[in-house]
Order: C-alpha cells, then sequence, then structure tokens
C-alpha cells in the first residue's frame, strides 16, 4: 500500500493541469481517494461558481487516484470514460472530493466520487461522479526507481 | 440569431476559468457551437496529453454554447450532467471541439460534442460528449442592456 | 407518503412491461425504492446471464419508483437520460434493485441505483446506475380517485 | 466479413430476451448494426408508450452487434457501460435502432446508437444512446462449427 500511496501522490504532483488549478491530494487508501482544490476566481464561471470543468476534473482526477491505488506497481490506469450530475451549484470557497472503487478487475477499474461544498446548511453534495478505468502497462519513463 | 450569438460570445468571454484556460469561441449558429484550444504545458497530464479536464470542459462549455443558442432572450441555461468518451489520447497541440443539438425542449436541451485533434494521420475524434442542460430564467445582473 | 406508496404501486402495476418481465416491488419510502426480478429464461441473454436490457430495465424503473416518491400527487416523473455500469455479470437466480434519490429539485430529481445478485460468495453488486428525471404535470386520465 | 455477419446473426437469435420482445436484426455491416422492434401492448409504459427498457434494450443490444461486427472470429463483446438519453417519447407502432462504432480498439470498443420512431411529422429521432463494450475471448461453447 505504500507503494500505492506514492504512485497516487506521483499522480496528482505530475498532472501540471491539476497543479495548475490547485487541487491537492489529501488522503488515500486501497480503493479511495480524497482531495480539494479551493475555488479561485479564475476557476469561476459566469454566476461565481466553480465553473463545471473544475468540478469533473477534480471528480475525474480523484477517481484516478482510488483506482490507481488498486493496480500492482508495473501497471497505470486511464480514464475510459466518466459521467457527473450536477446536483446544485457549486458554491462555497473549497470544493472536497471522495472517490470509491466500485470493483477493480483485471482490465477494468468502476469507481464514483462525490464532490462536496460548505454551504449556509453544511456540506451537501453538489455533483455525483461514476468513472470506468483501463488499466495499462506502466510507461517505461514512469517506472519507479530501484 | 444576432442576439444569441451576441449571448454565446458572452458566455465564453465571462467564464473566467474558460478564459484562464485559453478556450476560444470559433463559430456558432442556430443549434451549433465551435471551439478550439491550445494544450499549453499547463493543460496537460502526466503523459503530456491535454488533461481529461480539459476535454471535459472544451466539451461541457462547447455543449452550452450551442444550447445557449437556441433559448429566448430572457432566458439561460446550466448543465444537469453529462458523458464523456476518451476514445484515444488528446495528443496534437490544439484541440476542436463541435457541439450540436439534438433536441431543444421548453425546459430541456440535449447537445453532443465532439473533440478532434490532428494526428499522423489527419484529424481525429478523441472524445466524444453527450450533454443535458435545463433552461433557466435568466439572472437579473445579466440582463443585456436596453 | 400512504398517497405516494399508492402512486408508486401504480407505476409498477400499470406499467404492461414491467409486469410482463415480472419485476415486483418490494419496498417504498421517501427517496427510495426497491424491487426483485426471478431472471427466467426469457430473460436470459445468449450466455445464461440475465440480459442487460433486464438489469437496465429493473433499475430504470425502481430510479422512477423512488423519484415518484418525492412529488406531490399532482405530479408525475418521467426518466431523462440514464447511465448504467455492469460491474459483473448478472448471475443468480434473482436480481435485487434499489434506488435512492440523491437531490429532488423542483423540476429534476437525480436518483441512483444498486443492482444485486446472490453468488457464491453471498450478495454483491452487479450494476449501478444513475439517472435523472423530470417531474411533469400528472396526466388528466390518471388523477387520483377524490 | 461473412464470418461477423453470421456473428452477429447469432447474437440476436441466441438472446432469449432479445427474441422475447421481438428485436428484429435488419442490417449488419462492418462497423454498424441495425435493428427494430414492433411495440407490441406488453412492452408498453404506463401511459401506452414503449417502456425506457425496451429502448435501452434495443439499444443495448444493436450496440453489441455493430461491436461485434469488428472483432475477431475467436473474440466476443460485452456491455461495460452504456447511457441513453430520452429526447422524446418512444411512440409510435415500431422503433427502428441504427448502432455505429465510433472507435474500435482491441479491448475496448466505443459505440452509438440512435432510437427512432415514425410520428406525425415523419421519422424523429427519440433517444440517443453511447455504450462501451470489452473484447473477450469467445466462450468455449460458442465456438462456431469448424
Amino acid at each position: 500500500m505504500d507503494g500505492n500511496r506514492q504512485r497516487v501522490e506521483r499522480i496528482f504532483q505530475e498532472a501540471k493541469f491539476v497543479r495548475s488549478l490547485g487541487i491537492e491530494l489529501t488522503g488515500v487508501g486501497s480503493g479511495w481517494c480524497e482531495s480539494k482544490v479551493s475555488v479561485a476566481p479564475a476557476l469561476q464561471q459566469q454566476h461565481g461558481f466553480a465553473h463545471a470543468g473544475v468540478v469533473m476534473t477534480l471528480a475525474d482526477h480523484t477517481c484516478g487516484g482510488a483506482a490507481g491505488s488498486t493496480v500492482p506497481a508495473d501497471k497505470d490506469v486511464i480514464t475510459v470514460e466518466n459521467k457527473i450530475s450536477f446536483l446544485r451549484p457549486a458554491s462555497g470557497p473549497v470544493l472536497f472530493c471522495r472517490a470509491e472503487v466500485l470493483r477493480a478487475g483485471k482490465s477494468l477499474i468502476f469507481v464514483e466520487a462525490e464532490v462536496m461544498a460548505d454551504g449556509a446548511k453544511g456540506r451537501v453534495m453538489v455533483a455525483k461522479a461514476s468513472s470506468t478505468l483501463a488499466v495499462i502497462a506502466l510507461r517505461q519513463e514512469e517506472e519507479p526507481p530501484r
């Protein structure tokens, strides 16, 4: 599991887009991953809420973290497809995400993610995503140092 | 239609996140919208391709543009849900998107979008998205000047 | 709630297709619905498992039941879209479904459903669905007796 | 291709559920498949339209036919996930479906399907589906006779 934690940390550190949005890994275990992002002005849409693209990026990458926590060291994961439902406007200064693996098969991994925000009535779910990821061979340049 | 073109232009200009990614509106008509984005290093994932979040943002916002082109001046559109399939890695220096309305109802609009990239064998589809949007009343602060 | 229970019972009784498949309502409350179906030979695909269409029908109709439990007596619900992930082959003689409302808005309701089957290792999830439903006016012929 | 036509014909003939609904294969080629179904009373929902489950079964199975037309003789396809948007009520006495492969990879195949119905204004699209299928080894009992 320690190796997998390092892998997931690398997934968050090496994705420039995720870093440029300020998305942070906040927790990872076998089959789950948690993250958060502060909704800076540059991440907003025309009404001042987090843009759907930010919510989708947060959910997608956190699903990737959860899936990545389940595969052997010589494997990697890539997103095949995902769907997201926007339950409420993504208001609030910070978005929190938790992704959980529903089923980790040899070649395909099914993951779900919730995106939450703090509002006047406490923390509420603003979006729910489901994602399919494929297990692929780790690219050479990414092999962990021996 | 001219009013709707202005509305779609505004949708692209006023969304800070879309501007910060460099996504540009390249065309709009009744029921369709086209856009593109240059894949700067900050938009990449760990393998050097455009991050899934960039592809999803491009598709979602362009679907919003296509849907927005179909509603009256006192209405606006918001994304209810979308799904995207990643057919190939989003390689290439520029991503192109075209969204088309499948059905524009009074309260719901169904839109599809293709994301294309130029590769060694010409332009290929790298992702296909489908989105449901809801028609809502235009917010006061956004009303067009009389 | 009693009125809503009756409405959900009616949703299951009056849908000929659901009756012809042998799908039964097994429980309903505010924001949730449970059902089951025996996988008769006529419901199988070429490998002897329940056909994906049976699993999707079970999930979709049970989502409709859960959504229907949340709306006023003069309203009805219709499916806008749904997505389903097939986690495992739907083996086993009986499929069980539970649907839960994630968010019930005035015009749109978001619901999730799990489909379970009993296998050698106990009950497992074979499919997970997410659905958006629209709230519409009840059709005249369906108005409850006064 | 002839071998693949036979495989797709078998996919439609051997699925008892598809036969019991009266779904017929009407055409197949490399990367596409067409089918239809007469909406008998047993296939209706409470308002007299085709039940969503019938529309989903038609779309899913026809996607399977289109995907099946692209794989070698020793391979089979299974549905990983699908999404369907219900654009209009599925009225009319017959539903027609056409599925097309967007991308056929070695291990995953992406397919889309349209479901059409004849109404007062001519043939209209009542639903649009997108599906991911996995390529698997053909089961022994299904091997074509030598």
